[in-house]
């Protein structure tokens, strides 16, 4: 071994959904919207100067912090910003998870969080859901360096109702405490007024789901002032310039479209209990998703098996192969009513129902 | 104090130069290329389907690291690409500067090294430059945990002959050497060679400023395959999906014309050389930048009221308070020819030339 080795910081990735060169595959894998960006994106996009580029973007990436701050009415000073969502969740971690006390998240839950955590030398602890896949808030109310938690929970979908997350931030009033919201714009109630309540819950969401641009990169925090400036601090220390140019301008014109927003995430929640009814009748068993996907198994095939039945018919969906209690489940994302309809006939016949 | 605060990193953030919205400026402070990026650039934003922004963007970045490979002559398993090279930096850093011993960089160079050191708790001794601020190889062979400097330096423009960077490199066999090229392109030579000799070296680069590009965010590095790996371990442990897709799409675009490259790097130097010559004749002094920029000083006039004075008519430049030995000097990015008219004249009636 080399002498420079030593000195490595070694670690084991978090794995993405995989992202085919195919274009002709059902992509119902990484949970992205199967409707395009708001049409103003794409007037953003043709009035756009190249010229430009050659100049730094706005280092405080201004006119996107005001339309986020303008849609969910809060102060620009509340408002931060990064390059998707879990760029804002690694500043996160950065910043307020320095206790030598664990961190606590579920144990089914995003898989970045153990590797963040790992990353970072953060104690953890997962604490394990129930056996119906759902939170106990009193879990959450031993001693602890900070907790995370996406709501609706990944790759469960399940809901925490606004009470629950209260339940868990007053019993935490010595650590921050995140609410991972990249799922919310599906039929669930947002975390964010319990910003005004309490100085320690920070609630993160994204563009990349209910806004169409997982391939524009944008996520962004909502907090009290106090926090958002630590926050800011960090990450001028990491890396200026993170938002480019183009993408301010897009995300901008995003914000600003909130009928179309309104428009696609209806379709996608009237899409996905339609698949929920399909997927029931053939005797799939899963929770009450709130999010744009759901987290089902089938009694009689194992997880992995339908999982490469479905690929080998170009429809993908994801399967996860840790931790062992979810081995069985595939997380299917809403896709359109075609896509979802394709998806259901194929699996009549591989059921033979 | 509430108890929260306790574990919440505090820093001093890296202070950008001014972003001005004013647009009728000279704005020769942020080391900006004067020529628009490449017109395939332009052209590739044309043709871009908003559309696909619904979908992620490939991870891996193939057609950039491919386009990199290509131009610089090296395997695509050699090639890391970040958003800007502040983005490369602060992952190289977080990777390979984990030694209980010191870090070593010069005293006066980019002002970013010390933030992310003390962001991410690395040990670092700064080296003094000599009186004409020159870098001497004989400083960086004392006991250490990884040497970065910028070549050529900023903000001296000073440029180190790559036998210079092979001494270092060759007395620093256990750890990992870190060559910031920012500027390479405007008439330095790359210590580019020196990967294939030595297995802990490794070149930095950036799009900012040869290619044009600063508003798009694009850097990258390049070194042996086992070190971008474990790089990019690190990089997919923070965050799988930094570059977005319009951003691949115009930076494989600009690494695709050398032409253009060479043709707008090669007036750069020249207006360099021409502003060079009259702000020697103004009674200027500074050493012999090899960069986009020159970092002089005027025995007779401050460096904060020459500052303020070209401020106030609308010319921007760059001058930094700290430390004390370069507060008498400004760093003026080379603009176009008639920029630098304007400059130079500017200059002459203040000094009464």
């Amino acid at each position: 071994m080399k002498n420079w080795e030593k000195n490595i910081r070694k670690v084991v990735p978090y794995t993405p959904g995989e992202q085919p060169k195919k274009s002709q595959i059902i992509k119902l894998n990484t949970n992205e919207n199967p409707y395009p960006p708001a049409p103003g994106v794409k007037e953003a996009l043709a009035h756009f100067h190249t010229d430009d580029l050659r100049l730094y973007p706005d280092p405080v990436v201004t006119d996107l912090v005001d339309g986020i701050a303008q849609f969910y009415q809060v102060d620009p000073s509340q408002v931060f910003v990064g390059v998707g969502s879990d760029d804002v969740l690694a500043m996160l971690f950065m910043t307020f998870f320095n206790s030598k006390k664990p961190i606590l998240f579920p144990d089914i839950t995003y898989s970045f969080y153990d590797v963040w955590a790992e990353m970072l030398r953060i104690p953890y602890t997962q604490i394990p859901l129930d056996d119906a896949f759902r939170l106990n808030p009193s879990d959450y109310k031993c001693e602890n360096g900070g907790i995370v938690f996406p709501n609706p929970n990944a790759p469960t979908g399940e809901l925490l109702p606004v009470s629950a997350i209260e339940e868990i931030v007053q019993a935490n009033p010595d650590v921050i405490v995140i609410v991972d919201e990249a799922y919310i714009d599906f039929g669930g109630e947002s975390a964010l007024p319990l910003i005004d309540k309490y100085d320690n819950v920070i609630v993160v969401q994204t563009f990349s789901k209910s806004r169409s641009l997982a391939g524009s990169r944008i996520g962004f925090a909502i907090s009290n002032p106090t926090l958002i400036k630590y926050l800011n601090d960090v990450k001028y220390s990491f890396n200026s310039y993170t938002m480019d140019r183009i993408t301010i301008a897009l995300g901008t014109a995003s914000i600003r479209d909130r009928a179309y927003f309104e428009q696609t995430t209806e379709k996608i929640i009237k899409t996905r209990e339609w698949t929920k009814e399909q997927l029931r009748a053939l005797g799939f068993v899963f929770g009450d998703s709130k999010s744009n996907f759901i987290f089902a198994m089938h009694p009689d095939v194992s997880g992995v098996e339908l999982f490469e039945a479905l690929k080998k018919n170009d429809i993908y969906v994801r399967h996860f192969g840790k931790p062992a209690r979810i081995n069985e489940y595939l997380r299917i994302t809403i896709g359109t009513d075609e896509q979802m309809h394709k998806l259901i006939d194929f699996l009549k016949k591989y059921l033979n129902k």
